[in-house]
């Protein structure tokens, strides 16, 4: 049986949705008016179903929920209000809507966990103008260093730290949480492999590690008809061969080993002067390779240098640079989280894959305090941040009612 | 011994050159006040040396010097005094100061010519805002249709017929010329062909035809890191492909036909979203591909098809589009004026090199209507279309020797 009232969730969901930038529907961009009014939404909920609200240190929002035995700890449940621009409405949201789902089910059940819960919405999780992701779940996990809260904002001069004030939270107090215990986070897939499968449940085994590097191709402009073949030093080539290389590799390891998920993407390529009749005397690409098992990054990696090298040989450009711009570890989900996921699949009949995330998210900071899990529902076509994203109020009836029975199973579970 | 007086000319050119747009040096763009005033300052050396100004129906502006037989007809030189924004002091206003240089150097050694001489400064030869080149030659030989008269400019809407109203011409009387008996454009090669080689002049056998295509490839945009490789369809891939293999193509079509000239090249290349994290949907680029022989630009442009839709098929996309935006032939010079520039090199003990432009010039439109023919001085480092273009007053007073003593051959040659 569903633990999870669907209509109710979608609704909530729905009408969350419509707390937007008029313009570019759906965005709620972080430290904006728009996301302030979005929160203030959810603090109401909160608030409706008798938790405490406060904004924490870091400028998470947190909805609390005493337990029946207070010296338990904290389940807590959490995900992202905040958007990329023109983005959806279910990348984030959907999983701090469960989490107030969730409370709504359990107290309709008339069930007091003996845990403490709380339902965060974590500040900042996609990239802000600041420059960097997941401001919240950093802060509360020890990794928001003064480095980034002295950043500032391009444009206003602002810094991070007192943008991060200006919503509520206070940086100078940060502190590294001790008292979790177990975190899930439901979260769209923003991928297609479980619609290909047909598959309602993905339980999160790994959170990728990714490795970003921004790399620039010197050659020399020239005139694209005077200039014969053999005297030139076309950067362009040496940036479109390496894309081709690396992407050759990338699928060539992951078809050898398919225990381990790997990824490579050249995302952006720009040349210099980009004019139809001359030789591209520059060329700048970005390549970004992801995987749930740090030895193959390292091996994408130092392969990428060497593909890059033997491009900038072959054309006879100058590899100007090779730069590691992103360098994050690879994270593994809690194994008896896990195990209570996939019994709540198993006892509500759904059927599930475990798989890696191939993206980010606030899990991967939470583990370094807590158990982590993250349960994936279905993405139609895989889009995601866009205002396409779609997942139908039936998958995310079925996602949070095993995120409730999760719950439920280790809050009765295991003495913690 | 040379017959251009080294100092006088560079003099002039370098003058000239300080009518620019005082924030892009060096710029004198067609149909601007800078250009307008560029041309006041021909019209007024032209005067100087006795020579009858007019602006003729193309807008080109036209200095004429009487011949003794009038039934002779004329012998053209002409260039052009337009540049590419931010361009240099010697494209195109090289070959019009060259103009007034033979007709000083005739005065002042007691020369009058059997042929009528004009020094034609042809309307912008650079492509303009209204989106196509050698307006003034294409004019007065048969080839402005009324299709690119009534273009209108992107920005005032001013049609291009009005425009050339505005520099002095007259659209409606267009008629192609048929008493032109030879033309000659000096210009510089725009090219490292001459200086790698050491030598001062270059005789043009054939300038280029252009084929350029615009191909656009249709992936689907997807998240970097969700998205399994085998699930990709990845549209920068498809076009990075293309670029590298045409050019292979093409180099190799070069080294087994060494006596044709080919060049192919991927110049521009814009992908969208254009984001490191995002595999990209779309990719858009352009290539361009030149030859002296007709049959090799046509077996240039087959394989590219081939390759693009090779490429699409193997990365999953759509090869959207393949269009053909520009279709030029190549046009060979006259055999009997090279001749003549050889001899000259060869009277003044001037190394010289037969070979082909590989960038456009009016002289190919004049081709269509008189025997034409180009000297071609050698460009430091290649350089051109940028303020460090550059070519010696020495290298320029030996071309414009040579471009007399042909003249002189010419004239006295044969009865035309």
């Amino acid at each position: 049986m569903m633990k999870a009232n669907q209509q109710r969730y979608w609704d909530a969901l729905m009408e969350l949705g419509t707390v937007t930038e008029a313009s570019l529907p759906y965005t709620r961009r972080s430290f904006s008016d728009t996301f302030l009014k979005g929160r203030q939404w959810i603090a109401d909920r909160m608030q409706q179903l008798d938790m405490r609200v406060h904004v924490d240190p870091a400028g998470n929002l947190v909805g609390r929920l005493d337990g029946a035995d207070s010296t338990r700890g904290v389940i807590a449940i959490g995900s992202h209000s905040d958007t990329v621009p023109g983005g959806g409405r279910f990348d984030g949201v959907a999983g701090v809507v469960a989490g107030l789902e969730c409370v709504a089910s359990l107290r309709e059940r008339g069930i007091r966990l003996n845990h403490t819960l709380e339902v965060i919405d974590f500040l900042a999780e996609e990239p802000s103008e600041w420059g960097q992701s997941c401001i919240g779940s950093r802060g509360i996990s020890g990794h928001l260093s003064d480095d980034i809260l002295q950043c500032a904002h391009p444009q206003t001069g602002e810094l991070l730290a007192d943008a991060i004030v200006r919503m509520g939270g206070k940086p100078t107090s940060l502190v590294r949480r001790e008292d979790i215990k177990a975190f899930f986070e439901l979260h769209i897939e923003q991928g297609c492999v479980l619609e290909n499968e047909a598959l309602p449940i993905g339980i999160v085994s790994a959170i990728v590690g990714i490795i970003r590097v921004r790399l620039t191709f010197k050659g020399q402009a020239a005139h694209a008809g005077t200039t014969p073949m053999h005297m030139r030093s076309d950067a362009l080539l040496a940036a479109a061969q390496t894309a081709c290389d690396i992407r050759h590799f990338a699928a060539r390891m992951s078809g050898e080993q398919p225990e381990h998920y790997v990824v490579a993407t050249c995302g952006q390529f720009n040349v210099k002067p980009n004019a139809s009749n001359v030789v591209p005397g520059f060329a700048e690409i970005s390549v970004e390779m992801r995987s749930d098992h740090r030895p193959s990054m390292e091996a994408l990696h130092r392969q990428l240098e060497k593909i890059a090298a033997e491009a900038a040989a072959t054309y006879q450009v100058t590899l100007l640079s090779c730069e590691t711009v992103t360098d994050t570890q690879p994270v593994v989900c809690a194994p008896q989280l896990m195990a209570h996921i996939r019994d709540a699949s198993d006892s509500l009949g759904l059927p599930y894959k475990v798989m890696p995330s191939g993206a980010g998210h606030d899990a991967a900071f939470l583990s370094h305090i807590s158990p982590s899990a993250m349960i994936f529902v279905p993405s139609k076509e895989g889009k995601s941040h866009c205002a396409q994203e779609w997942t139908s109020a039936e998958e995310l009836a079925q996602g949070i009612s095993v995120l409730i029975d999760a719950i439920e199973r280790f809050d009765g579970a295991v003495n913690n």
